[in-house]
């Protein structure tokens, strides 16, 4: 329980082409996440605050009007009901996502 | 303020050898962490939950009474109150850490 094994967890697909694999405790939720090259997360918000790290490949980001790519290593901070969305580089991405309060319905 | 850039942040020394950059918001706080090569962060426990991923190196990571070796994409989830400490390889290593709530002595 204090060191999941990613590769044995159920995947869920967030939206078309982006899959993740879920970890919460009280306070946060963790989103494991692949994203298909090209995929795109579309434009939208949620109470939850959110804070992630690129760990493969590249994105676009856009959170509110500010539009950044971003490559491995580099972090996002998404406060609670602030719009963001992402485009996939031609190549697959991973990104590490936390939410807090966790999102029941990324629970399964 | 969405896309905090980690080479301009001041960097906090946790313990020696430990060297943090650290963001937050209202909910979390995320902590940039590299390590030097065979530090040590002794056995401790704090009420935030906190959960992580490896980024670079390697990490010897106990919590509770599970010890595990963790290389780079392998996360971590510690309760509120758990014991918890790390040895890091022979080689520098980085993780990416969150705790919840914000660790208030992490800001500065």
């Amino acid at each position: 329980m204090y060191f999941p094994t990613i590769d044995q967890r159920q995947i869920k697909d967030l939206v078309d082409g982006v899959h993740a694999r879920t970890f919460w405790g009280e306070n946060m939720l963790m989103a494991y996440v692949d994203l298909d090259a090209n995929a795109i997360i579309p434009i939208h918000h949620h109470v939850h605050e959110q804070m992630g790290v690129v760990l493969q490949g590249k994105l676009q980001f856009t959170i509110a009007d500010e539009v950044r790519d971003l490559q491995p290593g580099d972090i996002y901070i998404i406060p609670s009901g602030i719009n963001h969305g992402v485009i996939v580089g031609p190549e697959p991405a991973r990104v590490l996502d936390i939410f807090s309060p966790v999102r029941e319905e990324y629970k399964y």
